[in-house]
C-alpha cells in the first residue's frame, strides 16, 4: 500500500479532461492541432492548474511547457512528459492523459505536504500528432535542438498548408533559437523520463490489465502522399489486358503487403501494415472510367530495425512487380520515418516495483505506436513509458478510457516518482 | 463506288466539332452535363444547322432534337441517332461524333440533291452518360415514354444535387408528360435505328480498320455508391488480427473479382470489372489510422444476361466472405444496371453491304459500353451501331478520332441510308 499521502489528485485529472473535452470540442471528438487553436487552448488549461499548484513555470522555443515541482535534494530530474494535441476528430485521452496523470501526482504529493526526493518536471509536449506536419516527434525533437532548418522552412500542415515555422512563431515560439539548433534540455541533467499513455491497441482490455509497462517502442517508415498513374479509360470497352487500372495496382499492393505480414508475423517477426488513405481523382473518375490515379498512403512499422529494412527491401521488389504486371506506375513520394526505441531495464523494474506495491499489478507490453519517449531514449535519457487500459483504439473518438485505470496508473507513477531508479548518475 | 451525290460533308462535321470543343472546353478535355450548360450550347449548335439546312424540326418532353430530311416515299423512318453530352473532363467525339455524321450524311444527300427512300430523322439524345444522373439512357427512355416519377423525383445529379425532373424541365422539357409516360416515339414507325459512335475500346486500332459494325451491346449491373464499414484504430498499436480494415477488405473484394475475371474470360465468357472510385474518408482517415471506411463503385458488364446473373451471385458469395474474413460489413447500396442488347442481323448485314461498296470494308465486333441503340433493340426497333476508329479511349481529353475515318463511317451511313434493309415492314 502507497502512503496515504501520495494518492494521486484524480478529481483534478476529472475536471480538466471535462474542460478539454468541452472547449476543444469538434462535431465528434475533440480536435486539437498542432500550434493550432485546441493546442493552444489546452497549453493554456495545463499551465493555469500548474501556476495554482504553485510549480515552477518555463517554456522552451517550441513552446513545451515545463512545471517543476522542487524535489528534496539536488541532481538530475524526473521527467514526467506527454503531449497534448490530437488528430483531427480524434479523442480526448490520447496524449492530454499523461500531462493531467502528471498533474494529478503532483497535486497529490502537494495535498500530502510531500516532496519527491527529485525534482519532478512535468513537460506538455508540441505537435507529437504527426498528421498536422508530416513530421514525427517535433516538440521533443526540438527541445534537443534537432529540429532543422529545412523542416521550419518546408514542412506544412496538411489542410491549411501554414509553415511549421511560422505555425511555431505564431504561437509564442522563438525559430531563431531553433534554427541555431540550441538544445533547451540536456539529457544528462534528465534521470529518467516517464511517459504515460493510454494503450492504442486493445491488448490491455483483451488481458483484463488497468496498466501497462512497455518494453520497446516500435519504429516506422511511411510515404505519406504516394501515388500510383495508370490510364483512364472506358469500363465497358476496355479489355482487361489493355487496361492500366491504377485502382487494380494498389489493391495488389495492398493484399500483397497483407500477405507477406501474414507470413512474416507467423513466423515470430513484429510489424504493422497501414494502408489509412486512398483515393481516386474526384475531378477525374467515375464508376464508368477505368482509374488512371490513384492516391494512398503507406505505414509501415515495427520493433526491429531489421525487420524495417528488410521489409523496404520488399516493398520495392512488390512494387515493381506490380508495375510490370498492370502497366501502371508508382511514385511513393517521400520517405519519412521513425527509429525503434527500447525503454531502460531499470526503469522498467522500478516500474514494475512500483506496480506491484499498488492494488494494480502491471503487464509488460510492446509499444505499437509512436511516441516522445522514443526521442528520450534516443537522446540516452532512461526512458519508461506506463499504458493505460483504453477501449476501442485512439486517435477517433471512441476512446474509452476508464478514470479508475487512469487512478491505478497514477498510483504507480506517483510510487515511482518517490523512488526513481538510479540509472547510472 | 457510292454515286458522287452521296459524298458526306465532312468539312460540315470538322466545323462543328472545332465550334463544339470552343464552347464546351473545359481545362482539360470538354464538358457537357446532361441537361446542363455544355448539353444545350451542343443542342443550340445541331438545331442551328439543322435549321440551315431545312429540316423538319421537333422535340419531346424530355428535349430531344429530331431533325427530319424527307424521303422519296412514305414509310418507316430511318432514324441516326446519338448523343450530345459527355463526361466530365470528356473527350469531344464521344456522342457527338454520331450526330455530326448524321448530319453530314444529310447535308451530302442536300448538297447532290438527292433524297433517300424513306425520311432520315437524325436524333440528338439527351442524357446518355449516367455520370451525372446516375441513371442509364435517360433520353431514349424518356422518348419511349419509359421514365419513371420516381426518377424523376429522386434521380439527383451527382455534383450540384440538381434533381433529373428540375433539371428536365429547366433545359425546356416537360416533365408532366414524362409523369403520364406519354410515348413520343412509336416504335413500329421507326423502319431502322443507327447509332454512330467512336470506339471506346482499342480494338480497330489495333486491327488496323477504320470501322467496325456492332454485333450487341454489353448489359451491366453497377454499384455507385458501395461502402464498406471498419473501424477505425490506431495503424501502429492495433494487432492485424484486431483490426477491422476497410482498406484492405475492399482491396481483398477488388482483388478476388480481378482473378475471377481472369479465370472466367479464360473459360470464354464475356465480361469486365471495374472499380472507377474508391476513396477513404477524408474528414477521417489519416496515415496512422487504420480506415474505418472506404467508398467505391463498381461496374460489371457482360454480353450475356446468365454471365451477369452468375456474376452478382458469385459477388454476393465473395462479399460475405470477406465480411466474416475481415470483421467489416459492406453494404453495396442501390444497384442499377441494363440489359444486354443483340443488333439486328438484317441491320448488321445491311451495314455490311453498303461497307463493301466503300473503300472501307468494316470488320464485325461487339460493343463493350453502353448505348441508347439498347434501349431501341429492347423496344423492337431493327437497330445497328457503327463504330469509328478511336485512339486513347473515351471518357477522357486524349480521345483521337481521324477524321478520315469519320469520313469512311459517314460514307458506310449515308450509302446505308439510301437503301435500308426490309425488316418485316
Amino acid at each position: 500500500m502507497l502512503a496515504p499521502g501520495a494518492e494521486p489528485d484524480v478529481a483534478l485529472a476529472r475536471r480538466l479532461f471535462d474542460e478539454l473535452k468541452r472547449r476543444t470540442g469538434d462535431s465528434k471528438g475533440v480536435t486539437r492541432a498542432s500550434y493550432g487553436q485546441g493546442e493552444q487552448i489546452a497549453h493554456g488549461i495545463v499551465r493555469r492548474e500548474a501556476e495554482a499548484l504553485g510549480l515552477d513555470i518555463a517554456t522552451d522555443a517550441a513552446c513545451n511547457l515545463y512545471m517543476t515541482y522542487a524535489g528534496t535534494t539536488p541532481g538530475r530530474a524526473t521527467f514526467i512528459g506527454s503531449h497534448l494535441d490530437s488528430v483531427p476528430l480524434g479523442g480526448n485521452f490520447d496524449g492530454a492523459a499523461g500531462v493531467l496523470m502528471g498533474l494529478s501526482v503532483i497535486a497529490g504529493y502537494r495535498r500530502a505536504g510531500m516532496r519527491a526526493p527529485r525534482d519532478v518536471t512535468l513537460m506538455a509536449i508540441r505537435a507529437e500528432e504527426s498528421t498536422w506536419f508530416g513530421a514525427s516527434y517535433i516538440g521533443s525533437r526540438a527541445a534537443f535542438g534537432r529540429l532543422t532548418g529545412r523542416e521550419l522552412d518546408d514542412v506544412r500542415r496538411s489542410d491549411d498548408r501554414t509553415g511549421l515555422g511560422a505555425a511555431i512563431d505564431a504561437a509564442g515560439g522563438d525559430t531563431g533559437r531553433l534554427r541555431r539548433n540550441e538544445s533547451y534540455l540536456d539529457p544528462s541533467h534528465i534521470g529518467v523520463f516517464i511517459e504515460p499513455h493510454i494503450e492504442q491497441g486493445p491488448a490491455l482490455v483483451a488481458q483484463g490489465k488497468p496498466v501497462g509497462i512497455v518494453t520497446g517502442i516500435r519504429g516506422s517508415f511511411r510515404f505519406r502522399d504516394a501515388c500510383c498513374h495508370g490510364a483512364y479509360a472506358h469500363s465497358g470497352a476496355t479489355p482487361r489486358a489493355a487496361r492500366k487500372d491504377a485502382v487494380r495496382a494498389v489493391a495488389a499492393l495492398i493484399t500483397a503487403l497483407d500477405s507477406l505480414w501474414s507470413d512474416w508475423e507467423a513466423n515470430g517477426h513484429d510489424l504493422t501494415v497501414t494502408f489509412g488513405k486512398i483515393s481516386t481523382d474526384p475531378a477525374e473518375h467515375a464508376f464508368s472510367k477505368v482509374a488512371g490515379r490513384v492516391d494512398f498512403s503507406l505505414d509501415l512499422r515495427s520493433q526491429s530495425p531489421e525487420t524495417l529494412r528488410r521489409l523496404q527491401v520488399q516493398l520495392m521488389q512488390t512494387v515493381a512487380d506490380i508495375e510490370t504486371a498492370h502497366g501502371v506506375g508508382f511514385d511513393l513520394g517521400a520517405m519519412t520515418g521513425s527509429d525503434p526505441a527500447e525503454m531502460h531495464p531499470a526503469v522498467i523494474a522500478g516500474l514494475e516495483t512500483a506496480s506491484v506495491a499498488t492494488e494494480s499489478p502491471a503487464i509488460r507490453m510492446p509499444g505499437g505506436a509512436g511516441h516522445d519517449a522514443a526521442v528520450f531514449a534516443q537522446m540516452g535519457v532512461p526512458t519508461g513509458m506506463l499504458f493505460v487500459r483504453n477501449a476501442n483504439g485512439s486517435h477517433n473518438p471512441e476512446e474509452e478510457m476508464d478514470i479508475g485505470d487512469f487512478a491505478a496508473a497514477a498510483r504507480v507513477l506517483s510510487r515511482f516518482c518517490l523512488s526513481p531508479p538510479d540509472c547510472g548518475e
